[in-house]
């Protein structure tokens, strides 16, 4: 408990005590708060990814089933955290930390973080939230203006009409494309004649009331694994979800989009939603909006824009035209919590048009009534944080602008790697960055030069023998702790689509230096020069290829 | 930005300084915090639910639809937050805001959540949160624990088994129920000869190859709103959530329960799950949850519970007969943000079966990966925060006994206060406190005499009159700020049903004395007593009825 008078009785005096603002400067939870700020500032400090312990032994600090029966002091608890967990957590924050799309946050969230927990609104309705509901409309208009560019009169109209949403704000991408897609099938099977639409008679009688066979959503084979889950989730089913082929950019290719929606339609299955990725998750890739866009208008149906990771780039006017074609998009998902730095839990879904999402909409007798401005009569999710205001925050104090500068050296420092991937003897470069994520491996100077004249059962022999490297080089940088490159697996054309595994870095951290990429490239240099028996077996059919 | 210095222009070193700890405890960062930390306790000191300004008024400080091409200074920023947000948010933690299931935090919660904010942990996957997954783990662990009681070797066993799961924690109660009936209708509808189940084929062809004519999910008339969101993004439709009726104490009747199971299946729907409510959102009921789970087991459909909020009473050995048959239950829903005093964001679900989330399983190439132990793999959602932290410390800050005490004192409280109106001649008690949530009304002394020799025709209009009393009274004791309740409407059953609306109360604040709920009657009454033509109009009826 907060009073750290020694006591074994859990009284009701001091549990009140711990709903009372602490008093002064001089409190005991004062004290613990600015000493726990100068722990967390040192860990962020420290440039290593994590204090390394096997997790089998981080799990046996975790493994009591049972609530505690005995109270602790707020102190006593905090050093615990700080021992076994913070001090066993990942530092994501970290300028070698480019394997995933968590980055660094600027340090005013801090401050600001604790008007968010300290407040505790509930976004679903206007009684638990009152100004953090126009708040949040208007971060969705902001952001509903960045990709659509609509006039003021327009956001006049809509912004706080209580008839209509221009988006919602949602925990993640995850929710976000479930939402689109939710919008996108109540849409496409809406009621008609007698029959009430999908959202009231369900998807069965919806199929066989429209005479279809099934419905399909098409996205390039490169789509984010979440889609599956909301194919899944929505009773499409993740046959349902089929894969479109890409390029040898790993761009969603057009030619085979419209093969597969024809093939779709010949079997009487309704594409009712086309996905185009701005910013892939293994590849950074963005698909070609505007054509997508204009299959979509033809064939009629919902273009979704998944620009969860990629949407950022907006920000910058310099390259925004990266993801030209976004504009004609029906929805679009895009993730505060990736390239807007933005604590994790910021997703958001926009809609073009400010009617579409009637078709979710719901109603309840104590809160959502109709005409009430509540949040939660469009949104997929009940109660909400006030996530929004970090976004609304973060956008005064960077400014466009800002966030401008902050994608633009992203996207920069990503050029400047490949370059400096493509002067290495022994790294191989993937895929080339559109945006700040690229993907490469590490492949012996010798043996780069014998895949040029190997036939394909060496070139396959090969392959599986770098993909044991590369996982080898990824997972011992990995526990070394010193830096983090992620790793996922591609079918790059420039090798015949074998499987192939590759680092991925994602360089959106603004203090990740020039010099530590070439820390890192210096690192899993000499991890590979370690790797005994796979080199040996490499050099050994390079040997065979080119001779000694 | 954070430098005070100054300057209409967006630099890249000033940029970067946002992103690097800041230095010191007399960091302009650190002053900003300090005087936050004060503004905040002052506006949490304040006993005033917000201060009042018209929404409309407040919609005008957040109509601006374009992101600012200015940067700010985070002092600026911070004091229009103070002046723009916080000051027109509402009072959550107020001891006299008893309307919503949104209450007061224990205070050592705001420094613990830095540790959250600051570390940005991502729980999809162990590379972006280590430590912070077994600790999640070990919370699904402690509340599989508390509803179901397992002994240690069944803990030790699949708590941190990376091929099953105990639950899933997500954003909220709506996430959590969805995740439920998700699971529950993936199992029923799952893979059999060459059929290869629904969540590969969607649900037409499943309920095709099952042969079943539709889907659904019964649960009584008071389930939560949030249930009819589930039943459409799952495909099977609001029509296909099946209300059941509720008895005079708002509780779920088994035999209505029985006999529309067997009205659907003659008509060949497949009722793939009933729902059990432990504390309905409106009445604060508790199902006969050991009968349903008699009557789901003889129909071998899955018992789901909805515990979001009266879960939290298993807390208390007093209590926890009081949801006694929980235990039975296929899956569980609690919002560890309701009444366990977490900030918003913090849902989980429970599986009795380690085995059940088998069915909504997935994996991707560059996380979740098989035999991985990535919390991912099984959540509705992708990237998370790190919440379960919260509810971790909590758990041992306050322990089980603290809870206990908690849970007791808010339940007595409900009881002094259902006692309280039943002891004026004005006021009536509409359903009796389960929990600590309660519903009531006001109604004039002679009014309720008048009642009682009413003919139908005279007690629907009286109801009609008492209704938009009630309206006035809650909307006026909002909008003056001294204290709120909610409102919602029930059909009771002392009034031959008839739609009434009625005050609801949730006494979870442990600051919440009985003072202030006499002060509570005591301005509700005096609200009354100016409703002029309302009352007037009420007397003449009464009147009519038992003479001058």
């Amino acid at each position: 408990m907060v009073s750290e008078q020694k006591t074994a009785d859990v009284n009701f005096e001091s549990l009140l005590r711990i709903f009372t603002v602490p008093e002064g400067p001089d409190s005991t939870l004062t004290q613990i708060e600015n000493s726990l700020s100068n722990n967390l500032n040192q860990f962020l400090r420290e440039h290593i990814v994590a204090e390394e312990k096997p997790l089998i032994e981080i799990e046996k600090d975790f493994s009591v089933s049972q609530i505690p029966e005995q109270p602790e002091f707020v102190s006593d608890h905090t050093e615990h955290l700080l021992d076994t967990l913070v001090a066993h957590s990942v530092h994501t924050s970290s300028p070698s930390f480019i394997g995933h799309m968590t980055s660094a946050l600027p340090y005013f969230l801090m401050p600001l973080s604790k008007i968010m927990i300290a407040l505790n609104q509930n976004l679903v309705k206007i009684e638990t939230s009152k100004a953090f509901t126009p708040l949040e409309r208007q971060v969705l208009g902001m952001l509903h203006r960045l990709i659509y560019g609509e006039k003021d009169p327009f956001y006049s109209q809509w912004m706080h009409s209580s008839e209509h949403s221009l988006g919602a704000f949602c925990s993640g991408g995850t929710i976000a494309n479930i939402t689109a897609l939710w919008v996108a099938r109540n849409n496409a099977l809406k009621a008609q004649g007698s029959f009430q639409g999908v959202e009231k008679e369900g998807l069965f009688k919806a199929i066989l009331h429209y005479g279809y066979q099934g419905l399909a959503v098409l996205v390039s084979e490169r789509g984010h694994y979440s889609l599956k889950k909301a194919a899944d989730v929505l009773g499409i089913g993740q046959d349902g979800l089929v894969p479109v082929k890409t390029d040898s950019n790993n761009r969603l290719c057009t030619e085979d989009l419209k093969e597969k929606i024809a093939a779709l339609k010949a079997k009487n299955i309704k594409p009712f939603a086309v996905i185009g990725v701005a910013g892939t998750t293994e590849t950074g890739t963005v698909d070609p909006l505007a054509d997508i866009a204009d299959i979509c208008r033809q064939e009629q149906c919902h273009f979704h824009v998944d620009a969860a990771w990629g949407g950022a780039t907006l920000m910058s006017n310099k390259y925004r035209p990266l993801l030209s074609g976004i504009e004609l998009a029906d929805s679009v998902t895009i993730d505060a919590h990736k390239q807007l730095y933005i604590p994790m839990g910021a997703g958001m879904v926009l809609f073009k048009n400010p009617d579409a999402m009637r078709s979710v909409e719901h109603h309840a007798q104590y809160i959502l009534r109709k005409g009430s401005k509540d949040l939660g009569s469009h949104t997929l999710e009940g109660s909400r944080s006030g996530m929004a205001m970090l976004v609304y925050a973060s956008m005064h104090i960077i400014s466009r602008p800002g966030y401008e500068l902050l994608i633009n050296q992203s996207i920069e420092k990503a050029q400047f790697f490949a370059n400096l991937i493509k002067q290495q003897d022994d790294f191989e470069l993937v895929s080339e960055p559109e945006l700040c994520l690229l993907t490469y491996r590490y492949v012996p100077h010798k043996i780069k030069q014998a895949m040029l004249k190997a036939n394909e059962q060496q070139l396959s022999d090969i392959t599986c023998l770098l993909n044991e490297l590369t996982k080898h080089i990824q997972k011992t940088q990995r526990e070394t702790g010193l830096s983090f490159v992620s790793r996922t697996q591609l079918n790059p054309s420039q090798w015949g689509r074998r499987d192939s595994i590759v680092f991925r870095v994602v360089l959106a951290n603004p203090l990740t230096s020039n010099d530590i990429l070439e820390n890192i490239l210096a690192e899993q240099r000499s991890i590979a020069a370690l790797a005994g028996s796979l080199l040996f077996d490499l050099d050994a059919i390079a040997n065979q290829i080119v001779g000694k």
